[in-house]
């Protein structure tokens, strides 16, 4: 199973929406594809959507250099277009400025096309690397074996290029007997809790039970998780996680009841440029993902909604961010600004 | 609208499984009818369950001495097949205890099924007066007008013979001015929240915010919500209070933020055999209404489910009972132990 493929001329995405009821590839032949599938959820996971962006560049210069158009003055439109999708994981801002980038480096249009490719699939082969180190950190949280870990939405194989981050680190712990079971949250309103993590760790032979977003609290009153673990769109300077809606409910019972709340990410998902989290942008969706579901509507027409994708869990409640880098503890501030100085990001 | 209505020989319930969508009733002529009505949830709430499990009794009596059997041996065991269809709401109980009383005080088979019939109309009228006291009361609670105030599931006048309990005092309270907007939380797996809460909310008028249960965090974080209030199905006597899954969630959420939580609930159903809210027994519920999603399966095929229907918020997250003798408030124990000695309670 792999959320994302590239062959040659043509971006090849798992279609997320389908899942579990069917299991359908999109072949993507030109950017406006790939930043549709973006928007429409198709593709989604803060790495995996960093990465296809990336291909969506590939696929866009390809069309200007065969067209016979000025690369440097008009890929930067794509790129535009491709950022403006989706406003909240920063890692499709992250991997279009790192595509970009590779302009100052060539000079023919040719070599241009040639070089973007090999970034996006550096990008690609990276995010495999990095998923695989975020695991192996996340192991030293368990010391102790626990009975389950809850985690909500999807931070899994399908939210990245392979492995997944969150669900990266409980495969390794659940290999390594550290975890007996997973509670997943369905994770409304787009359920990808019920229908994609769930999806993975059954096809993993992971022992898994699905519960509804609002039982996480009675699930841990009851003692019957030991931790949560969660993926992240954004962080900030001072570790504030923007996460899809719900992480920050979670993390505040989870805090409740003295269970550590864990993040999993790669340092693709921390904007430097964000002291904390409050002006972290918040896509809100259309209401109709909240009122009905797969067509079947389910409160009265004409309802008003509120529809927030993403929220922010402030630093406070988060125990430790799990990184390719290593486990970070608080203060996040001090970790984040180490861990920056170390690879120069600004 | 009326979720129960009684004629002569017949229970009309308004078929609450069947709404937004279509407005449809069930005519109930037989106690089996009824038992099965509560079992599929065409008719909820704790208060309605009790009325109807009344009238319930009413036909089963009606048959029993219809066939010439004997009703002082055999009405038991109907009041048994009624009580046994949910196990959680106290009302049930409360409201067949009182039915079989009446037994004690006539004679012929004849005046048994008329006191019954006159018994289950007085529950029934009632009802309503307590729904209308619990709203008076409950005003006072809102000396300043907020903004805007968060429920869970739906405890209105379908949940009960008429008006509701936690949406009567939101009603009295719009009435008055003292709140301008409801935020609903969908209330999964059923969606009573969204399906009933709003509807009958837009019905009168009262705008409505429609929320997903994992949105209540961010909605208090974003100080969109001042207060939360919410029904019961069963009270203990230290103030504990089972409810509708995720209420407990949502009571750890407001303590967090400051925000008041408050229950509104007649003394039908406090339990007054039970000291705290431990040994209230819980509901779970088919894996079905988990794994599909108005009636879309939306989770992968044989996925282990766990499904409370309820939780129990401990008094120590409770701002005060709004009840029919007025507002609890802590230490409940005391209160509740007061309002027991007033009306000669066991």
């Amino acid at each position: 199973m792999k959320s994302i493929q590239w062959s040659n001329d043509c971006l090849c995405l798992l279609n997320q929406t389908a899942l579990p009821g069917s299991l359908e590839y999109i072949d993507c032949r030109d950017h406006r594809r790939v930043g549709e599938a973006i928007k429409r959820l198709e593709v989604r996971g803060a790495p995996a959507i960093g990465a296809a962006a990336a291909f969506g560049l590939v696929l866009g210069a390809r069309e200007l250099a065969a067209n016979g158009e000025n690369l440097r003055m008009l890929l930067p439109q794509v790129a535009e277009e491709l950022l403006n999708t989706r406003p909240t994981a920063v890692n499709l801002s992250w991997a279009l400025k790192r595509m970009m980038a590779v302009l100052d480096s060539v000079s023919s249009d040719a070599d241009i096309v040639v070089a973007l490719e090999q970034e996006a699939v550096a990008i690609m082969e990276e995010d495999r690397q990095v998923n695989a180190a975020i695991s192996r950190h996340g192991l030293e949280l368990f010391e102790q074996p626990i009975h389950a870990i809850l985690t909500h939405c999807n931070a899994g194989a399908l939210a990245t290029v392979e492995y997944g981050t969150a669900l990266g680190v409980i495969r390794q712990a659940w290999a390594n007997g550290k975890i007996g079971r997973v509670f997943a949250d369905e994770t409304r309103p787009l359920l990808q809790g019920a229908r994609l993590t769930v999806w993975e760790l059954m096809q993993d032979g992971i022992p898994v039970t699905l519960i509804t977003d609002n039982m996480a609290g009675w699930v841990m009153k009851k003692q019957m998780v030991q931790a949560v673990i969660v993926g992240a769109d954004r962080i900030a300077l001072n570790g504030d996680v923007a996460n899809k809606i719900g992480t920050y409910s979670v993390a505040v019972l989870a805090q409740k009841h003295n269970i550590p709340f864990y993040v999993a990410a790669p340092l693709s998902t921390f904007d430097f440029s964000l002291q904390t989290g409050d002006s972290i942008p918040i896509e809100e969706r259309d209401s109709c993902e909240v009122a009905a579901f797969g067509g079947q509507v389910v409160a009265p027409a004409g309802v008003e909604v509120f529809n927030p994708a993403f929220d922010v869990t402030p630093h406070e409640l988060i125990t430790a961010i799990i990184t390719e880098h290593g486990v970070l503890r608080p203060p996040f501030c001090t970790a984040i600004a180490s861990i920056q100085k170390e690879k120069g990001g600004k």
